[in-house]
Protein backbone atom coordinates (compact mmCIF):
# COMPACT_ATOMS: atom_id res chain seq x y z
CA UNK A 1 0.00 0.00 0.00
CA UNK A 2 1.83 3.07 -1.20
CA UNK A 3 1.92 6.08 1.27
CA UNK A 4 -0.33 8.83 1.66
CA UNK A 5 0.71 12.49 2.65
CA UNK A 6 -1.93 14.68 3.38
CA UNK A 7 -0.73 18.79 1.90
CA UNK A 8 -1.90 21.85 2.44
CA UNK A 9 -3.61 23.67 -0.86
CA UNK A 10 -4.42 26.60 -2.65
CA UNK A 11 -7.95 27.57 -4.44
CA UNK A 12 -6.91 24.96 -6.85
CA UNK A 13 -6.23 21.74 -5.17
CA UNK A 14 -3.13 21.18 -7.40
CA UNK A 15 -1.44 24.36 -5.78
CA UNK A 16 0.09 22.81 -2.90
CA UNK A 17 3.25 25.17 -1.39
CA UNK A 18 3.47 24.72 2.19
CA UNK A 19 7.56 24.62 2.87
CA UNK A 20 6.46 21.75 5.93
CA UNK A 21 4.85 19.63 3.64
CA UNK A 22 7.40 20.24 0.39
CA UNK A 23 9.95 18.71 2.59
CA UNK A 24 8.59 15.83 2.94
CA UNK A 25 7.21 15.42 -0.25
CA UNK A 26 11.06 16.21 -1.63
CA UNK A 27 11.94 13.69 1.33
CA UNK A 28 9.65 10.86 0.14
CA UNK A 29 10.88 10.77 -3.56
CA UNK A 30 14.45 11.26 -2.47
CA UNK A 31 13.66 7.92 -0.66
CA UNK A 32 12.41 6.47 -3.75
CA UNK A 33 9.20 5.79 -1.77
CA UNK A 34 5.36 5.42 -3.57
CA UNK A 35 3.21 7.91 -2.31
CA UNK A 36 -0.28 9.67 -3.15
CA UNK A 37 -0.74 13.54 -1.76
CA UNK A 38 -4.24 14.61 -0.89
CA UNK A 39 -4.85 17.79 -0.61
CA UNK A 40 -5.87 19.40 2.16
CA UNK A 41 -7.44 23.16 3.58
CA UNK A 42 -6.93 25.03 6.93
CA UNK A 43 -10.11 24.96 7.71
CA UNK A 44 -10.48 20.68 7.77
CA UNK A 45 -8.85 20.03 11.08
CA UNK A 46 -11.24 16.92 11.46
CA UNK A 47 -9.91 15.01 8.47
CA UNK A 48 -6.54 15.12 10.66
CA UNK A 49 -7.93 13.90 13.48
CA UNK A 50 -6.54 10.36 13.68
CA UNK A 51 -3.20 12.01 14.02
CA UNK A 52 -4.22 13.91 17.25
CA UNK A 53 -3.64 17.17 16.05
CA UNK A 54 -4.76 19.43 13.05
CA UNK A 55 -2.14 20.57 10.97
CA UNK A 56 -0.35 19.15 7.59
CA UNK A 57 2.26 17.80 6.76
CA UNK A 58 0.74 14.39 7.85
CA UNK A 59 2.13 10.97 6.44
CA UNK A 60 -0.61 7.81 6.61
CA UNK A 61 1.59 4.75 6.47
CA UNK A 62 -0.84 1.96 6.69
CA UNK A 63 -2.54 2.54 9.97
CA UNK A 64 0.20 4.81 11.22
CA UNK A 65 -0.56 8.32 11.37
CA UNK A 66 2.18 10.69 11.74
CA UNK A 67 2.52 14.22 11.83
CA UNK A 68 5.75 17.31 12.36
CA UNK A 69 7.80 17.52 9.40
CA UNK A 70 10.84 16.18 11.45
CA UNK A 71 9.07 13.25 13.33
CA UNK A 72 8.04 12.14 9.90
CA UNK A 73 11.53 12.72 8.18
CA UNK A 74 13.02 10.72 11.03
CA UNK A 75 10.39 7.84 10.77
CA UNK A 76 11.21 7.73 7.04
CA UNK A 77 14.84 7.36 7.70
CA UNK A 78 14.16 4.55 10.53
CA UNK A 79 11.62 2.91 9.27
CA UNK A 80 13.44 2.89 5.63
CA UNK A 81 16.90 2.62 6.78
CA UNK A 82 18.04 1.18 2.97
CA UNK A 83 16.71 3.65 0.82
CA UNK A 84 18.98 6.70 -0.02
CA UNK A 85 19.92 8.61 3.27
CA UNK A 86 18.16 11.95 4.23
CA UNK A 87 20.08 12.72 7.43
CA UNK A 88 23.31 9.83 6.66
CA UNK A 89 24.80 9.42 10.88
CA UNK A 90 24.22 11.00 13.99
CA UNK A 91 25.96 14.36 13.46
CA UNK A 92 24.29 14.38 10.07
CA UNK A 93 20.92 14.78 11.97
CA UNK A 94 21.92 16.45 14.94
CA UNK A 95 23.38 19.04 12.85
CA UNK A 96 20.69 19.02 10.32
CA UNK A 97 18.33 19.60 13.32
CA UNK A 98 19.95 23.27 13.90
CA UNK A 99 19.77 23.75 10.45
CA UNK A 100 16.16 23.23 10.62
CA UNK A 101 15.75 25.76 13.43
CA UNK A 102 17.87 28.32 12.21
CA UNK A 103 15.28 28.22 8.66
CA UNK A 104 11.96 27.96 10.74
CA UNK A 105 13.02 31.24 13.08
CA UNK A 106 15.37 33.32 10.61
CA UNK A 107 14.82 32.41 6.53
CA UNK A 108 11.32 31.42 6.79
CA UNK A 109 9.76 34.33 8.54
CA UNK A 110 12.14 36.36 6.49
CA UNK A 111 10.31 34.71 3.01
CA UNK A 112 7.01 35.19 4.65
CA UNK A 113 7.35 38.69 5.21
CA UNK A 114 8.53 38.99 1.13
CA UNK A 115 5.25 37.03 0.20
CA UNK A 116 2.39 36.93 2.82
CA UNK A 117 -0.40 38.62 0.44
CA UNK A 118 0.52 36.58 -2.24
CA UNK A 119 -0.35 33.52 -0.31
CA UNK A 120 -3.61 34.71 0.86
CA UNK A 121 -4.69 35.43 -2.26
CA UNK A 122 -4.30 31.92 -3.95
CA UNK A 123 -6.22 30.30 -1.02
CA UNK A 124 -9.53 28.50 -0.95
CA UNK A 125 -12.33 31.27 -0.32
CA UNK A 126 -12.83 28.53 2.82
CA UNK A 127 -9.03 29.58 4.08
CA UNK A 128 -8.84 32.83 3.34
CA UNK A 129 -10.90 34.46 6.16
CA UNK A 130 -8.71 32.17 8.89
CA UNK A 131 -5.69 33.01 7.58
CA UNK A 132 -6.07 37.44 7.08
CA UNK A 133 -7.10 36.95 10.84
CA UNK A 134 -4.48 34.59 12.38
CA UNK A 135 -1.79 36.68 10.11
CA UNK A 136 -2.48 40.22 10.47
CA UNK A 137 -2.75 39.43 14.36
CA UNK A 138 1.02 38.42 13.90
CA UNK A 139 2.00 41.10 12.17
CA UNK A 140 0.29 43.57 13.31
CA UNK A 141 -0.85 45.05 10.14
CA UNK A 142 -2.27 44.31 7.24
CA UNK A 143 -1.19 41.65 4.94
CA UNK A 144 -0.67 44.22 2.12
CA UNK A 145 1.12 46.59 4.25
CA UNK A 146 3.36 43.54 5.32
CA UNK A 147 4.41 43.09 1.61
CA UNK A 148 4.06 46.54 0.29
CA UNK A 149 7.74 47.51 0.30
CA UNK A 150 9.25 44.41 -0.17
CA UNK A 151 11.48 45.66 -3.19
CA UNK A 152 13.73 47.40 -0.81
CA UNK A 153 13.90 44.85 1.55
CA UNK A 154 15.08 42.51 -0.82
CA UNK A 155 18.80 43.40 0.09
CA UNK A 156 18.26 42.66 3.35
CA UNK A 157 17.34 39.36 2.91
CA UNK A 158 20.10 38.28 0.06
CA UNK A 159 22.35 39.45 3.48
CA UNK A 160 20.41 36.58 5.27
CA UNK A 161 21.58 34.12 2.77
CA UNK A 162 25.41 34.93 3.13
CA UNK A 163 26.13 31.56 4.85
CA UNK A 164 23.83 29.43 2.21
CA UNK A 165 26.03 30.88 -0.93
CA UNK A 166 29.04 30.73 0.83
CA UNK A 167 28.66 26.95 1.67
CA UNK A 168 27.37 26.83 -1.56
CA UNK A 169 30.61 28.56 -3.19
CA UNK A 170 32.36 25.53 -1.56
CA UNK A 171 29.77 22.24 -2.53
CA UNK A 172 27.25 21.98 -4.94
CA UNK A 173 24.36 20.95 -2.08
CA UNK A 174 23.94 22.26 1.40
CA UNK A 175 24.68 18.66 2.64
CA UNK A 176 28.00 17.95 0.49
CA UNK A 177 28.07 16.48 -2.99
CA UNK A 178 24.40 15.48 -2.37
CA UNK A 179 21.48 16.75 -1.49
CA UNK A 180 19.70 15.84 2.06
CA UNK A 181 17.21 16.87 4.07
CA UNK A 182 18.78 19.19 5.17
CA UNK A 183 18.79 20.36 1.21
CA UNK A 184 15.16 20.16 1.23
CA UNK A 185 14.23 22.51 4.35
CA UNK A 186 15.92 25.06 2.42
CA UNK A 187 14.82 24.50 -0.57
CA UNK A 188 10.91 24.63 -0.18
CA UNK A 189 10.97 27.82 1.51
CA UNK A 190 11.91 29.07 -1.78
CA UNK A 191 9.40 26.47 -3.47
CA UNK A 192 6.84 27.81 -1.09
CA UNK A 193 7.71 31.95 -2.54
CA UNK A 194 7.66 30.00 -5.86
CA UNK A 195 4.04 28.28 -6.22
CA UNK A 196 2.12 31.21 -4.27
CA UNK A 197 4.10 34.21 -5.56
CA UNK A 198 5.33 35.26 -8.69
CA UNK A 199 7.58 37.76 -6.79
CA UNK A 200 11.06 36.45 -7.21
CA UNK A 201 13.71 35.77 -4.38
CA UNK A 202 16.61 35.72 -6.08
CA UNK A 203 18.80 37.40 -8.71
CA UNK A 204 19.81 34.66 -11.07
CA UNK A 205 23.58 34.99 -10.84
CA UNK A 206 23.05 34.21 -6.98
CA UNK A 207 24.82 30.58 -6.40
CA UNK A 208 21.91 29.89 -4.13
CA UNK A 209 19.37 30.13 -7.64
CA UNK A 210 21.79 27.96 -9.06
CA UNK A 211 20.90 25.78 -6.39
CA UNK A 212 17.19 25.84 -6.34
CA UNK A 213 17.57 25.32 -10.21
CA UNK A 214 19.76 22.26 -9.39
CA UNK A 215 16.92 20.75 -6.81
CA UNK A 216 14.41 21.72 -9.03
CA UNK A 217 16.02 19.51 -11.44
CA UNK A 218 15.73 16.25 -9.57
CA UNK A 219 13.67 13.40 -9.68
CA UNK A 220 12.75 14.24 -13.10
CA UNK A 221 11.96 18.02 -12.30
CA UNK A 222 9.30 17.10 -9.74
CA UNK A 223 9.23 20.70 -8.02
CA UNK A 224 10.29 22.68 -11.12
CA UNK A 225 7.02 20.80 -13.12
CA UNK A 226 5.09 21.88 -9.99
CA UNK A 227 1.78 23.57 -10.03
CA UNK A 228 2.40 27.19 -9.70
CA UNK A 229 0.22 30.67 -9.13
CA UNK A 230 1.28 32.58 -12.05
CA UNK A 231 0.36 29.57 -14.59
CA UNK A 232 -2.93 28.14 -12.62
CA UNK A 233 -4.27 31.35 -12.19
CA UNK B 1 56.27 11.81 17.11
CA UNK B 2 53.31 14.17 18.62
CA UNK B 3 51.51 16.70 16.52
CA UNK B 4 52.21 20.61 16.89
CA UNK B 5 49.71 23.20 16.80
CA UNK B 6 50.46 27.21 16.09
CA UNK B 7 48.21 29.00 19.03
CA UNK B 8 47.66 32.70 18.75
CA UNK B 9 48.61 33.89 22.23
CA UNK B 10 48.40 36.67 24.62
CA UNK B 11 50.92 38.90 26.85
CA UNK B 12 50.96 35.26 28.89
CA UNK B 13 52.32 32.85 26.56
CA UNK B 14 49.90 30.65 27.98
CA UNK B 15 46.17 32.42 27.38
CA UNK B 16 45.30 31.09 23.85
CA UNK B 17 42.10 32.49 22.85
CA UNK B 18 41.39 32.19 19.09
CA UNK B 19 38.55 30.60 18.36
CA UNK B 20 40.22 29.37 14.85
CA UNK B 21 42.52 27.68 17.02
CA UNK B 22 40.28 27.00 19.95
CA UNK B 23 37.97 24.24 17.52
CA UNK B 24 41.33 22.76 16.31
CA UNK B 25 42.71 21.75 20.14
CA UNK B 26 39.14 20.86 20.65
CA UNK B 27 39.46 18.94 17.37
CA UNK B 28 42.56 16.81 18.29
CA UNK B 29 41.60 15.66 21.52
CA UNK B 30 38.03 14.83 20.57
CA UNK B 31 40.20 12.28 18.44
CA UNK B 32 42.44 11.47 21.17
CA UNK B 33 45.42 12.39 19.14
CA UNK B 34 48.45 13.55 21.13
CA UNK B 35 50.19 17.16 20.71
CA UNK B 36 51.74 20.00 21.55
CA UNK B 37 50.94 23.60 21.36
CA UNK B 38 53.33 26.29 20.14
CA UNK B 39 52.17 30.13 21.50
CA UNK B 40 52.33 32.53 18.43
CA UNK B 41 51.78 36.38 17.76
CA UNK B 42 50.14 38.08 15.27
CA UNK B 43 53.09 39.93 14.58
CA UNK B 44 55.21 36.62 14.02
CA UNK B 45 53.86 35.65 10.35
CA UNK B 46 57.55 34.58 9.51
CA UNK B 47 57.14 31.44 11.88
CA UNK B 48 54.19 30.22 9.91
CA UNK B 49 56.15 30.25 6.00
CA UNK B 50 56.55 26.48 5.86
CA UNK B 51 52.44 26.66 5.59
CA UNK B 52 52.96 29.04 2.82
CA UNK B 53 50.72 31.69 4.78
CA UNK B 54 50.67 33.76 7.90
CA UNK B 55 47.85 32.79 9.87
CA UNK B 56 46.95 30.36 12.96
CA UNK B 57 45.75 28.00 13.19
CA UNK B 58 48.97 25.77 11.80
CA UNK B 59 49.08 22.44 12.47
CA UNK B 60 52.39 20.28 11.85
CA UNK B 61 52.63 16.24 11.03
CA UNK B 62 55.93 15.53 10.58
CA UNK B 63 56.73 16.95 8.16
CA UNK B 64 53.12 18.48 6.25
CA UNK B 65 52.09 22.16 7.32
CA UNK B 66 48.58 22.23 7.33
CA UNK B 67 46.95 25.72 7.63
CA UNK B 68 43.03 26.48 7.86
CA UNK B 69 40.95 25.90 10.21
CA UNK B 70 38.83 23.62 8.11
CA UNK B 71 41.05 22.16 6.12
CA UNK B 72 43.12 20.96 9.29
CA UNK B 73 39.60 19.48 10.70
CA UNK B 74 39.11 17.62 7.56
CA UNK B 75 42.90 16.33 7.42
CA UNK B 76 42.44 15.03 10.38
CA UNK B 77 39.73 13.39 10.05
CA UNK B 78 40.86 11.65 7.00
CA UNK B 79 44.31 10.90 8.47
CA UNK B 80 43.33 9.47 11.38
CA UNK B 81 40.06 8.00 10.82
CA UNK B 82 40.17 5.66 13.22
CA UNK B 83 39.62 7.73 16.06
CA UNK B 84 36.21 9.27 16.74
CA UNK B 85 34.77 11.13 14.47
CA UNK B 86 34.27 15.18 13.64
CA UNK B 87 32.01 14.75 11.08
CA UNK B 88 30.38 11.44 11.22
CA UNK B 89 29.34 11.18 7.64
CA UNK B 90 29.37 12.90 4.23
CA UNK B 91 25.75 14.73 5.17
CA UNK B 92 27.47 15.52 8.42
CA UNK B 93 30.52 17.24 6.73
CA UNK B 94 28.43 19.09 4.52
CA UNK B 95 25.98 20.03 7.07
CA UNK B 96 28.42 21.48 9.11
CA UNK B 97 30.00 23.49 6.49
CA UNK B 98 26.93 25.39 6.57
CA UNK B 99 27.33 26.20 10.69
CA UNK B 100 31.06 26.96 10.13
CA UNK B 101 29.67 30.00 7.48
CA UNK B 102 26.80 30.54 9.81
CA UNK B 103 29.22 30.46 12.85
CA UNK B 104 31.81 32.77 10.84
CA UNK B 105 29.65 35.45 9.43
CA UNK B 106 26.33 36.11 12.23
CA UNK B 107 27.94 34.51 15.81
CA UNK B 108 31.58 35.15 15.65
CA UNK B 109 31.18 39.14 14.57
CA UNK B 110 28.48 39.78 17.01
CA UNK B 111 30.97 38.03 19.74
CA UNK B 112 33.61 40.50 18.78
CA UNK B 113 31.73 43.59 19.12
CA UNK B 114 30.90 42.41 22.56
CA UNK B 115 34.65 42.12 23.66
CA UNK B 116 36.84 43.03 21.16
CA UNK B 117 38.53 45.92 23.64
CA UNK B 118 39.33 43.42 25.94
CA UNK B 119 40.99 40.89 23.26
CA UNK B 120 42.93 44.12 22.89
CA UNK B 121 43.79 44.69 26.45
CA UNK B 122 44.79 41.12 26.56
CA UNK B 123 47.33 40.84 24.01
CA UNK B 124 51.86 41.09 23.79
CA UNK B 125 52.55 44.77 23.24
CA UNK B 126 54.23 43.76 20.20
CA UNK B 127 50.24 43.03 18.69
CA UNK B 128 48.38 45.86 20.05
CA UNK B 129 49.28 48.22 17.51
CA UNK B 130 48.59 46.03 14.15
CA UNK B 131 45.70 44.56 16.36
CA UNK B 132 44.07 47.94 17.19
CA UNK B 133 45.03 49.33 13.79
CA UNK B 134 43.45 46.61 11.85
CA UNK B 135 40.01 46.47 13.86
CA UNK B 136 39.22 49.97 14.18
CA UNK B 137 39.73 50.27 10.44
CA UNK B 138 37.20 47.42 10.27
CA UNK B 139 34.46 49.45 12.83
CA UNK B 140 35.66 53.04 11.52
CA UNK B 141 35.78 53.44 15.42
CA UNK B 142 38.10 53.33 18.59
CA UNK B 143 37.90 49.72 19.93
CA UNK B 144 36.61 51.44 23.33
CA UNK B 145 33.61 53.23 21.64
CA UNK B 146 32.60 49.25 20.25
CA UNK B 147 32.08 47.68 22.63
CA UNK B 148 30.71 50.78 25.26
CA UNK B 149 27.59 49.85 25.02
CA UNK B 150 27.47 46.49 25.34
CA UNK B 151 25.55 45.52 28.10
CA UNK B 152 22.17 47.30 26.12
CA UNK B 153 23.00 44.82 22.61
CA UNK B 154 23.10 41.69 24.82
CA UNK B 155 19.23 41.28 24.36
CA UNK B 156 20.13 41.28 20.48
CA UNK B 157 22.77 38.59 21.03
CA UNK B 158 20.47 36.41 22.99
CA UNK B 159 17.90 36.39 20.24
CA UNK B 160 20.96 35.47 17.91
CA UNK B 161 21.24 32.38 19.55
CA UNK B 162 17.62 31.49 19.00
CA UNK B 163 18.60 28.61 16.52
CA UNK B 164 21.15 27.17 18.82
CA UNK B 165 18.58 27.28 21.78
CA UNK B 166 16.25 25.73 19.97
CA UNK B 167 18.67 22.96 19.04
CA UNK B 168 19.69 22.23 22.69
CA UNK B 169 16.15 22.01 24.11
CA UNK B 170 15.95 19.25 22.08
CA UNK B 171 19.48 17.38 22.28
CA UNK B 172 22.55 17.34 24.19
CA UNK B 173 25.19 18.47 21.88
CA UNK B 174 24.97 20.27 18.89
CA UNK B 175 25.88 17.29 16.76
CA UNK B 176 23.26 15.45 18.81
CA UNK B 177 23.67 13.07 21.44
CA UNK B 178 27.24 13.25 20.93
CA UNK B 179 29.46 16.92 20.58
CA UNK B 180 31.36 16.87 17.02
CA UNK B 181 33.10 19.42 15.25
CA UNK B 182 30.19 21.86 15.20
CA UNK B 183 29.44 21.71 18.31
CA UNK B 184 33.42 23.03 19.11
CA UNK B 185 32.89 25.90 15.91
CA UNK B 186 30.11 27.10 18.36
CA UNK B 187 31.70 26.57 21.69
CA UNK B 188 35.06 27.96 20.35
CA UNK B 189 33.30 31.64 20.15
CA UNK B 190 32.18 31.45 23.50
CA UNK B 191 35.58 30.22 25.20
CA UNK B 192 37.54 33.01 22.98
CA UNK B 193 35.28 35.17 25.15
CA UNK B 194 36.16 33.43 28.13
CA UNK B 195 39.54 33.72 27.82
CA UNK B 196 40.52 37.25 27.02
CA UNK B 197 37.35 38.96 28.98
CA UNK B 198 35.48 39.13 32.08
CA UNK B 199 32.03 40.33 30.06
CA UNK B 200 29.62 37.51 30.37
CA UNK B 201 27.41 36.85 27.70
CA UNK B 202 24.95 33.97 28.72
CA UNK B 203 22.85 33.73 31.80
CA UNK B 204 23.13 31.12 33.33
CA UNK B 205 20.04 29.74 33.20
CA UNK B 206 20.08 29.73 29.06
CA UNK B 207 20.26 26.34 27.62
CA UNK B 208 23.19 27.55 25.51
CA UNK B 209 25.01 28.49 29.09
CA UNK B 210 24.62 24.70 30.46
CA UNK B 211 25.97 23.22 27.11
CA UNK B 212 28.74 25.50 27.09
CA UNK B 213 29.79 24.23 30.74
CA UNK B 214 29.01 20.71 29.06
CA UNK B 215 31.63 20.85 26.83
CA UNK B 216 33.67 22.85 29.20
CA UNK B 217 33.62 19.81 31.49
CA UNK B 218 34.85 17.33 28.71
CA UNK B 219 38.30 15.53 27.98
CA UNK B 220 38.72 16.23 31.83
CA UNK B 221 37.74 19.60 31.97
CA UNK B 222 40.72 20.70 29.55
CA UNK B 223 38.61 23.86 27.85
CA UNK B 224 37.23 24.65 31.45
CA UNK B 225 40.62 24.70 33.12
CA UNK B 226 42.10 27.13 30.37
CA UNK B 227 44.45 29.89 31.58
CA UNK B 228 42.10 33.08 31.46
CA UNK B 229 42.52 36.65 31.61
CA UNK B 230 40.91 36.74 34.89
CA UNK B 231 43.38 35.05 36.80
CA UNK B 232 46.28 35.28 34.69
CA UNK B 233 46.08 39.41 35.39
Amino acid sequence: MPLTLYELAGADPDLRFSPYCWRIRMALVHKGLEFETVPWLFTEKHRLEPSGQGRVPVLVDGDTWIHDSWTIARYLEETYPDSPNLFGCDIGRGITHFFKFWSETVLYPAVARLIVSDIHDCLDEKDKGYFRQSREQRYGKRLEEVTADRDARLPAFHDLLTPLRKTLHEQSFLCGESPGFGDYIVFSAFQWARCCSTFELLSPEDEVAEWRERISGLFGGMAGKATRVATSN
